[in-house]
C-alpha cells in the first residue's frame, strides 16, 4: 500500500483571463501535495493530468486501499520521482470533474450551474492557473513541470509562458499540437455526446438526467485509441465471450449480443466512465487538446516558438503510441535542438501503446528516476 | 462518361440454409452484367462488393450522368478489367440495402417488414447466394472472383467454398479475419446506431423515424479508419474551416460549433451517409465482416484453411492501410505457399490508406490490368 494523500482546495476570487477572452472568477482549484517544500523552496515539481485524471496522482486516502493515485508507481518515496527529495504537487483542472470549479458548479455571475455555458478552457489557461496556485504556495521556481500526454502539453506550454519559473520539463507521451486524425477521433467522441438526447444542449443537470449513450461511446473510442494494436491482439484477438457449445464456429450470430471479447471490454470500459465523468467536461478537455499548437503563433514554425523555453528537457515516447507517436516527441526534440537546449530523450520500446505512459514498465521508470536522480538538484 | 449500366434482378424461392442454423427464401438478389459472355461461358468474372457498395460496380444509368458504379475505374471497356473481353458480374448481397432483400423488405414468413429480424448472413452465406445466381445464369466456372476489402473476403471465400468454380482470386486490401481493434471499431459504431433511441430495437420503420444519430457517428468511425494519417494531414492538416478575423489564433472558442475543416468533412459525410443507409443493414455487415474466420474451423491454421484452394491467385494491398495493413495479404500469400500454389502479390506504396482500393492509382490499376492481361484467358 502507497503513503496517506489528503485533497487540498484553494479559492481565488480575483478573475483569471481566458485566452478566449472570456474570464473566470470566484474559482477553486483542487490539490494535493506530497513531501515537504525544503527551505529554499526550490524543490517542488508540478505534475499536470491529463483527460480523465485529477490532482489526485499519488498515495490513496484514509480508509480506501485501492485508491493509489493515478501516477503512484511514477511518484513517491523512493520511487522515480522521489518524494523524500521532491514537493510533489497535483491540481485538478479547471473545468474538470474531479474537484476543481467546472461546469457542474454554480456560475457566480447568473447563480444558475455553469453546464455548457462553463467558458472554454485552454492548455495555457489552465497553465496561467496553475502558476496562481503556485504564487500562493509560495513557489517562485519549481525544479520541474512533467506530465504525460495533455499533460505534456502543459508541461511544454509552462516552458513557454513561464520559461524562468522551472528548471526543467519532463514531457512524456506527448505532442507538439493534434494531427488531423487525433481532432477526427475527438470530434466523433463530442458528436456522440453532444447529440445525445439526455444531452439537452449541454443542460443536463436540471432535467436529473446524464447523456450517458454518448459518453459510452466516446471512452469506447478513446480506449481504442489508448491501446496498440498488439497488445489488443494479445490481450483480446478475436476470443469469444461465451462460446457457443453446439455451433461449429462457437459464434452466436447476433447483431447486437456480445459476440467478442473485445467487445466486452469495450462496453465495460464506457458504462463505468459513464457512471462517474462529465458530458461537458469531456467535451472542455478535448477542446483544449485540440486548440493546443504553440507552433500557431509563429507562423507553424515549432522551432520558432520552442525558442521561449530556457530550462532542460526530458521528453519520452513509447514506439507502440499511435496516439502520439514517437514522431511527435521528435518533433519537439528537433525544435528544442534547433534552439540549443539541453534535451534527454528517450523512446521505450512497450507493447502498450498510449497508454504505456501510466503503466509499470521498468525501463520507462527507470529513465525517469536516472534523470531526476542525476540532473534534477532538489 | 461511361457506358450504360441496367440493374436486373433474379428472385429465388427455394430457402437458402445460412450459417447460422436459420435459412432465408423468396429472396430476391439485385444484379448487372457488362460485356457478353462467350459461348464456352468462360468468360465470366465475378465482382463482391464491400461495406458501402452494391452491384453497380462500373457503368452509369441512363440521364445519370454522374452515376458512375463504385469501381468505374477499374472495370470497363479496355479498362483492367476490360468488359470488351470478360464477362462481368456484380452483385448486391443479402442483407443490403440497395435493392436485394434486406431489412426493410417483408418477412415471408411473418408478413412483417424483417427489421432487427433479419437473419445473421455472414461471408459464406454470400458466396452460397451468388453460386446459386451463377447457376442461373449458366455459368459453371468463373474465369475470377475479385473483390475489395469486404469483397475480398468473399472472394477469398469462394476459393474456398467451391475451389472447382473459379480459375482465378483476386483479393484486394483485404484480410484474412479483423483483428481485435477492426471488431473494436465496427463494435463502437453498432453500439452508436443501436443505442440511438430512434432504433428501437431495429423496428424503427415502423416508428418511421431513422437512427441517423447512430448512422452518423458510425460513418465518422468509418471514416477515419479508410483514411490513412498522412493523407488526412495532407487533405486537413489543422486547418480551420473558418478562422475568426479578431482573433489571434482564429479560434472561435467553441466545444459544439465546427472550428476544424477535418470536423465539417466527417460531419458531413456522417450527414449524408444517414440519408441513405439503412442502419439493420450497417448491423448486419460489420458482423459478417467480425465472424469471417476461415481459419477458425482449422484451429486457427490459415495454411490449413487455404488448402481447400486450387485456383491462381492476385492479392493486392496498399503501404498505408491501417485497417487491413499489408500485413495481413501476406498472412494470405503466405497461407498459399504454404500450399504450394500460384499466387502473385503486389504492394502498392500509395498515400490514401484502406480507401485506395477505390481510387484512381496508375500502379495499382496497372498491376490489375496486366494480371488479367497476361494471366487470365478469357
Amino acid at each position: 500500500m502507497s503513503f496517506l494523500a489528503t485533497p487540498q482546495s484553494m479559492t481565488f476570487e480575483a478573475p483569471l483571463p481566458l485566452q478566449s477572452g472570456a474570464s473566470i472568477r470566484d474559482y477553486t482549484l483542487a490539490y494535493e501535495t506530497y513531501g515537504t517544500l525544503n527551505a529554499e523552496r526550490s524543490n517542488a515539481v508540478l505534475i499536470c493530468h491529463a483527460l480523465n485524471a485529477s490532482h489526485h496522482v499519488a498515495g490513496v486516502y484514509e480508509g480506501q486501499p485501492r485508491s493509489e493515485g493515478w501516477w503512484d508507481n511514477m511518484i513517491g518515496p523512493g520511487k522515480s520521482v522521489d518524494t523524500d527529495r521532491y514537493f510533489v504537487i497535483g491540481v485538478n483542472n479547471l473545468g474538470s470533474c474531479f474537484g476543481s470549479t467546472g461546469p457542474m458548479h454554480v456560475n457566480p455571475d447568473t447563480g444558475r450551474v455553469y453546464g455548457a455555458d462553463f467558458p472554454v478552457v485552454t492548455v495555457e489557461d489552465w497553465v496561467n492557473a496553475q502558476a496562481r496556485l503556485l504564487d500562493a504556495l509560495g513557489i517562485r521556481q519549481l525544479a520541474a513541470v512533467m506530465g504525460g500526454s495533455l499533460g505534456g502539453m502543459q508541461a511544454l506550454s509552462w516552458t513557454l509562458q513561464y520559461p524562468d519559473r522551472m528548471r526543467h520539463a519532463v514531457v512524456v507521451a506527448s505532442a507538439p499540437n493534434l494531427n488531423a486524425e487525433n481532432i477526427a477521433f475527438n470530434e466523433v467522441a463530442r458528436r456522440a455526446i453532444v447529440t445525445d438526447p439526455d444531452f439537452h444542449g449541454g443542460h443536463f443537470y436540471e432535467h436529473n438526467v446524464v447523456p450517458k449513450r454518448g459518453l459510452r461511446i466516446a471512452r469506447m473510442i478513446g480506449h481504442i485509441t489508448y491501446l496498440s494494436d498488439d497488445v489488443m491482439n494479445e490481450k483480446f484477438g478475436r476470443e469469444l465471450r461465451e462460446a457457443v457449445a453446439d455451433s461449429a464456429t462457437g459464434y452466436r450470430y447476433s447483431t447486437q449480443d456480445v459476440e467478442f471479447q473485445i467487445e466486452s471490454y469495450l462496453r465495460y470500459q464506457g458504462d463505468k466512465f459513464s457512471e462517474y465523468f462529465d458530458a461537458n467536461t469531456y467535451l472542455l478537455i478535448t477542446r483544449a487538446l485540440d486548440y493546443f499548437d504553440p507552433a500557431r503563433a509563429h507562423g507553424g514554425h515549432l522551432s520558432a516558438a520552442l525558442a521561449q523555453a530556457q530550462c532542460r528537457f526530458l521528453l519520452v515516447s513509447f514506439s507502440t503510441d499511435w496516439r502520439f507517436s514517437p514522431e511527435r516527441s521528435r518533433e519537439i526534440v528537433k525544435g528544442l535542438l534547433d534552439n540549443r537546449r539541453d534535451v534527454s530523450y528517450a523512446e521505450i520500446d512497450a507493447p502498450h501503446g498510449h497508454d504505456a505512459f501510466l503503466l509499470e514498465d521498468p525501463r520507462y521508470l527507470d529513465v525517469v528516476r536516472a534523470y531526476f536522480n542525476h540532473k534534477v538538484p532538489a
